[in-house]
């Protein structure tokens, strides 16, 4: 039986129409109010607080890496990663109804869509003016009723300010993803399709990282991403965030876990949760 | 016998006074000429085409994390790393001659930079404003002459623009560092101190990863860095960068990465340089 998620909050970052609001919506099946946060820090606090019941944060994307200061936000909260969710980003151009497409001059966007957009936007002969987010251009716009000017985000972002969508599926390469955490006060239970994420500072000794590789080899459990990031105050020092294969409640998994602590300084499971598809 | 680099081209991103270019002064002790470029790419772009002589890139700071665009332009460019330099970042709050500290209303710098000095800043009860970058700030505040705003930048870019600095050393953190690469055409030789950096795709099998850097576990090479990054195209695909103790044309070395090789789908030498010190 599928969940209610019905009246829960769901907490994200950017204005309303933003990305993450999407994936909010995809993830909840539209059954959610969404509460749009300035920062990252403001979704983590509105869940820890019980403000929000979830919040949603992006993780990675398939052109630009990680985001890695919500990595570094997993590792200070005592919420759980609830889910993922894959999203396709397809960028549009987005003006006011009437104005037309050679009448542009003048495009707004958060400076990542720009770039991600450029060959498009090099056949416009335009100017670019980077701004602090997708969705928030387009509200600008509206807002200002800038005539000349367009903006460049979601096609969901066009409908929620009434605008005109004058071209769809602009950005360069189409194989542009964002992976999102879902994260929440509660946890999600073994479904035998699941994903794990920890975090982890190895003990000062050589071969440390390759040991520790070698349990999940050992145990023939797949490991899906490993990714390093300073230690705040201890530079050229890393944490490793490692995703792998298998629930924390599964009898291998605290095993493996077991073990693994031997080799570390610090060892924190950040959740366990269903394995995403990619959503188009 | 020290190289002499006089009259040598080093070009680095950001305006005249950034940090990139105290990177390369430090680095090539003075005696060379700086060319400040808009963009990383235009960095890579003018040593390639035999315009500089050196490029001076960040890499990772010991806050933030990696350069994730710098890693991603190594992976295409001919050049190879020629040195490595770890420079403190000290941050200084920058005003016109006669300006007092308790007149100041709007702080402008790079939203890093800014981040950096929160705790300095919520004291002062000032508006913040994100600039596109820290040595900018300064330039502009004394071509705009704005009175009632100061810029947060190094103490070099104080001295360049011939501005007066209101406190020094308002960063939180004090261990903030970065981590810079000089790339060139020209190779560097051993001196049995070195560090080389290399990056690779794994065939995709179960364990790849644990068995390639086995083989350096087993040799006793020391690793000293590790980082993925995806593979553009390839969603939830990745890159591995590598940071090892040795020298690329070391006997082990070349015997270790001939072993490698076998495990991977594509493996490139970045380059092998002398490791740097921590610079105060």
């Amino acid at each position: 039986m599928a969940e209610n998620y019905k009246k829960n909050k769901v907490a994200f970052q950017g204005e309303i129409g933003a990305y993450s609001e999407e994936a909010a919506l995809k993830f909840f099946n539209k059954d959610v109010k969404t509460i749009p946060c300035a920062t990252f820090e403001d979704v983590f606090r509105l869940v820890e607080k019980g403000k929000a019941n979830y919040g949603v944060l992006p993780i990675e994307n398939s052109l630009e890496g990680s985001v890695g200061q919500n990595y570094d936000l997993l590792l200070k909260t005592n919420l759980k990663i609830f889910g993922e969710l894959i999203l396709r980003v397809e960028h549009c151009l987005i003006a006011e109804k009437g104005v037309k497409l050679d009448s542009i001059k003048d495009v707004y966007s958060h400076l990542q869509a720009l770039g991600q957009c450029q060959e498009f936007l090099k056949k416009l002969n335009v100017r670019l003016i980077p701004f602090y987010n997708t969705a928030g251009s387009v509200k600008m716009l509206k807002t200002k009723k800038l005539k000349n000017s367009a903006a460049i985000a979601s096609e969901r972002s066009a409908r929620v300010y009434n605008m005109n969508i004058l071209k769809k599926g602009i950005e360069t390469n189409k194989k542009n993803f964002t992976r999102f955490f879902i994260v929440s006060k509660k946890e999600k239970g073994q479904t035998k399709n699941d994903k794990t994420s920890i975090v982890f500072t190895l003990k000062h000794s050589p071969g440390t990282l390759y040991k520790a590789l070698g349990i999940f080899s050992i145990c023939d459990i797949n490991l899906t991403k490993i990714e390093s990031r300073p230690i705040i105050g201890k530079p050229f020092e890393y944490n490793f965030y490692l995703d792998f294969e298998g629930h924390y409640k599964d009898k291998i998994i605290i095993e493996v876990l077991e073990i693994l602590k031997q080799n570390c300084l610090f060892l924190k499971i950040l959740g366990s949760y269903p394995k995403a598809k990619i959503e188009f």
